[in-house]
C-alpha cells in the first residue's frame, strides 16, 4: 500500500522523514511512504504558502495510487486551506484513510462533515521526535496498514466517536468545518494551554447547543500546561467535570489520547465490528 | 450619582481603589464611587468564588441607588457567572449604565442580547495601573457622569456599534451570551496573544454566518504580542484584511481602542444624537 504524506500546517525536516521511512521499511515492508516535497517547505509560519499546501493535499487525496493520506505534523495553519481543499476533493479522495491530530483536526472535522468514512485521530510523522516516539509511529502504521485493533483507544465501543484538540475543536464550531456530532463520544486533549484557556474553551464548547447533543465527553491528556499566576486551582479533570455538569453533558471519564507517544488511534464514526479502520 | 464597582473576574488591590477614588473626588465631585468589598477578595484565580462574584454583581445591578455599574478589572472569570447573573437581574438593572472591557465582554454581550441599553466598552478601575492610567480613569468618569462625547471612539457614527476583545468575542459565539450584531460595526482589540492565535480567532469569527451579518469590522490595537517562532509574517492589520476579504466582511479600518490608557469609550448600539450615553 502507498501512504502519501503532506503538511497542511508546518514543515518537517528531511531527517524526520528518513527516520520514519526506516521504521516503516523495517516493520511494515508492505507500506511505501511517499513524502510530498511540500512537507519540507517553509513560508513564514507555514509549510509553504496556501496554494502550495492546498495543492499538495489535493494531489495526494485525489490520486488513486495512494491508499492513505498521513498528516506530517500539526502546529497551526490547516484552517487556512481547509475550505479550498474540501471544494477540490474528487471521488478518489473518499476511498482513502486520513490520519492525524492537533491542527489536523480542522481537516478531519471538515472531511467528517463531508461524509468521509476513513478518518482517524492519531499519531503523525513528526511524533518520532517525541520521547519513545517510535511507539507512536508503529501504532500509526499498524492502523494504516492493517487496522490493528491494538492501536485503538481502549474505551471505544458501540457508540460513534471522534477526537479533537480542545482549542481546535472550540475554534471550528460554527464554521463550515464543524461536523454533526449528535450521539458521538467526543474525546478531547490539549497541549501547552494555560488552565484558564482550557476552562474558557470548555465554556465555549459546552455552551453550544449542537455540542450538547453528544453522547458524552472523554478527557484525554492535557500536557505542558504553563503555570497560572495565581494558580488556577482546578485540574483539567475538575474543569471538565464542572462544565459537563453545568451543561448536562455526560462526563465519561478519561481517554487515552494526547500530545505524546502514548496517543492512541480514534477512528471517526461508528465501529464496524472487528474490521474497523482503513482496510475494513 | 452613585457608581457601584464590582469585579466579576479578578480582584483589585485596596490602593487601586483609593487612587481612583481620589481622582474621582478631585475631578468629578458629583460622582460617588462605591467599591463592593467583593472587589478585594481572592479565591484561586478569581475575585471570590462564583456565588460571591455573582452575588456582588446582582446586589449592585439590582439596587436603584446606583446609577452605574463599573467593572473593576478584567482577567478571566466572568463567563463562569454570566448566565446566573443574567437570570437574576431585575427591573432596576435595566436603568443603569455598565462600563468595562476585556473579560467584561462576556457580561456586556449577554446584557446586550438581553436588551440592555446603556452598555459601553471602555476603561476600568484597574487601568489606573497603566502608563498614563489617570487619562483612562478620567475618560471613563467623563462618560459615566456626563456622557462626554470627547470620551467616545472617534469613528462612531450613524451605524450601531459594539466593541470586544477578540478572544472573548470568539469564545462567546454560539453561547447564550452572543448578541445579534446584524448591521453593527464590530470593533475588536486584544492583548498578549500570539499572532497565530489572533489569526485562528479571526478564522473562527469570520467563518460564522451570524458574524457575517455585521456592517463591518474595525481593528483596535493588539498589544504585547508574544514573539512567534518562526515569525508569523503578518501584522494584525494584514490578518484582519485577509479574513475580512475571504469572508466578504467589510474591513473598515482602525478603531481607537485597546488594552492601554488610550482606550476610548464605545457605547453599544445606535448613537442617539448628541446625548449618547448613560445620561441620555
Amino acid at each position: 500500500m502507498r501512504i502519501g504524506i503532506v503538511a497542511p500546517s508546518t514543515p518537517i525536516l528531511p531527517e524526520t522523514a528518513e527516520r520514519v521511512t526506516a521504521i516503516a521499511a523495517a516493520n511494515f515492508p508492505e507500506a511505501e511512504l511517499v513524502f510530498h516535497p511540500q512537507c519540507f517547505l517553509s513560508h513564514r509560519h507555514f509549510a509553504g504558502d496556501e496554494e502550495t499546501r492546498a495543492g499538495a493535499f489535493l494531489e495526494v487525496a485525489n490520486d488513486r495510487a495512494f491508499d492513505a493520506l498521513w498528516f506530517a505534523r500539526g502546529g497551526y495553519g490547516s484552517c487556512r486551506i481547509a475550505e479550498p481543499v474540501l471544494a477540490g476533493l474528487g471521488p478518489a479522495a473518499r476511498s482513502k484513510a486520513y490520519l492525524g491530530y492537533s491542527d489536523a483536526g480542522y481537516m478531519l472535522g471538515g472531511l467528517y462533515r463531508a461524509g468521509f468514512e476513513r478518518l482517524a485521530h492519531g499519531p503523525m510523522v513528526g511524533d518520532i521526535r517525541r520521547e519513545n516516539g517510535e511507539a507512536a509511529i508503529l501504532r500509526a502504521l499498524a492502523w494504516l496498514t492493517a487496522s490493528d485493533s491494538a492501536a485503538l483507544e481502549p474505551s471505544l465501543g458501540a457508540e460513534p466517536a471522534v477526537a479533537f484538540n480542545i482549542t481546535v475543536f472550540s475554534q471550528l464550531l460554527g464554521t463550515p468545518l464543524e461536523p454533526d456530532l449528535a450521539g458521538h463520544v467526543l474525546m478531547l486533549e490539549d497541549v501547552s494551554e494555560h488552565m484558564y484557556r482550557t476552562d474558557r474553551s470548555l465554556f465555549h464548547l459546552t455552551s453550544n447547543e449542537r455540542v450538547r447533543r453528544v453522547a458524552g465527553i472523554r478527557l484525554g491528556r492535557c500536557t505542558e500546561v504553563p503555570d497560572n499566576d495565581p494558580d488556577f486551582g482546578a485540574s483539567e479533570e475538575e474543569v471538565f467535570r464542572y462544565w459537563c455538569d453545568r451543561s448536562g453533558i455526560n462526563y465519561l471519564g478519561r481517554a487515552d489520547i494526547g500530545h505524546d507517544s502514548g496517543n492512541k488511534v480514534v477512528p471517526f464514526g461508528t465501529l464496524p465490528g472487528e474490521g474497523r479502520g482503513p482496510a475494513a
